[in-house]
């Protein structure tokens, strides 16, 4: 078999499962191959993939050792994404009666939903999260591709109590877009208690869900270890969680003037990124 | 540069943007290499993804033609997976009050949840549909992957019409979970009329939802090419709809001696399958 062939197959597993270990002794019977030969595939691949900004291969050593693909995209890849996302976001007729912002064609698109996964899993990558947390129903695809990246599994905050998720915890929270008091339950089985969580949503005004969930999380003992919105409004300037992390922001949305300003957040220009 | 690497990179593009069309030239000029170097590295792949059952490099000829990535299962793969999944929702804790199945854990696993999409795009491949639609939200994890691997975009029927998503049609339906009168409804701007499309959804048992789903598709006159299911009920034989594929068969389910049976369905004995 060929070195090139190895390489087809290798690629392919390790990509399409972000951060799972895979040790050489798996290559080696896969291919029936010494597990030297594997490992000079392996650092060609990593090689390669740093050369072209394709992610990160990396080498865990140790009897219980082996390799991970790490899902990372450049500062010029996110940044070139997240303008294209605020222009697409800023099309005139996205403005709904109301002055809400209709994104969901977005979200639901599995090309934009895997790019902004990464883009979360890019920016929270030195977090170790053992689940990633969403409220249905517009985060779930935002938060199922970052759980992809992090190879660990989603739960979802429902907005009521459902029969076909057995026991929960549920809490009333004001949410800032309908100003009405809202429920949000979470299945008591879903979540171990004192799991460590990433809270991902779509949107985020005056942060009132944002805090609903992680008054939720207390509930459940977890540890909050960040939380990624996709479009936070710059007013009011003032929310009501400190800690998030807002790919874009959204200054102005005129309805009457038909006029939209989304751009990628403040923080993209002093964030450092390195491995 | 060397073929190894440019495989390693083809493989990561290609695998990762299923059914998406990459011109020949797109490759040649990111490696700065001939057509013909291009076109050996895309057969060597394709052999080699072939001898491994890693899924399908299809070559389009003509002026506009290239080359794409079909995720495309085996059959002895798809048998072992949903061998895999029925064990896994066979487990006793899983019956909730009411005699209710608890997979949310499952559904929400991106390993789980992308396995069960390329096997939907797998049994569906001969299909081409404009959009996936599912109900919120237990299918959207499933339909997603399917989505992906069909490269098109994924359509949600929401519980109730939502202020953050403009105007759109509600229809009233029975479901047969909980026998009550129940609201789905879908923004008028997320799906052009005349759409074609595949429906996807996590469990059914006498199929009122899945009507309400294709009633709802006669509203936007959408051509429904198939329903694919996750979960069906061998009881009631007599389904409100009359074609459907569902993976797995739910045979029994008795809360008090808490036995769960639960089978591949009984369409993959005869199932089969040629690209």
């Amino acid at each position: 078999m060929r070195r090139s062939e190895r390489i087809a197959i290798m690629t392919k597993i390790l990509t399409q499962n972000p951060r799972m270990l895979f040790s050489l002794n798996y290559f080696a019977e896969l291919f029936n191959a010494a597990k030297s030969t594997i490992s000079e595939d392996l650092s060609l691949i990593k090689d390669t993939f740093q050369a072209f900004n394709e992610g990160h291969i990396m080498t865990v050593a140790g009897a219980a050792g082996g390799v991970k693909y790490i899902p990372l995209l450049s500062k010029e890849k996110i940044l070139t994404d997240l303008e294209e996302l605020a222009h697409k976001l800023q099309e005139r007729d996205r403005i709904l009666p109301g002055g809400y912002l209709y994104m969901t064609d977005i979200i639901f698109n599995p090309l934009y939903a895997n790019k902004i996964g990464e883009i979360f899993a890019t920016v929270f990558h030195r977090l170790e999260p053992d689940y990633l947390v969403t409220i249905e129903t517009k985060g779930i695809p935002l938060a199922l591709a970052t759980a992809k990246a992090f190879n660990v599994p989603l739960v979802i905050i429902r907005d009521d109590s459902k029969v076909t998720e057995g026991s929960s915890v549920s809490i009333n929270y004001i949410s800032g877009s309908t100003k009405r008091i809202q429920t949000m339950a979470l299945a008591r089985r879903s979540l171990p208690p004192g799991s460590k969580v990433l809270l991902i949503d779509d949107f985020m005004k005056a942060g009132g869900t944002a805090q609903g969930m992680q008054d939720l999380m207390a509930e459940f003992k977890a540890q909050v270890l960040g939380l990624g919105i996709l479009v936070g409004t710059t007013t009011p300037q003032e929310k009501l969680v400190d800690d998030y992390l807002a790919l874009l922001e959204l200054e102005a949305l005129d309805e009457k003037e038909k006029n939209i300003f989304i751009r990628p957040g403040e923080w993209i220009k002093t964030w450092d990124f390195t491995v």
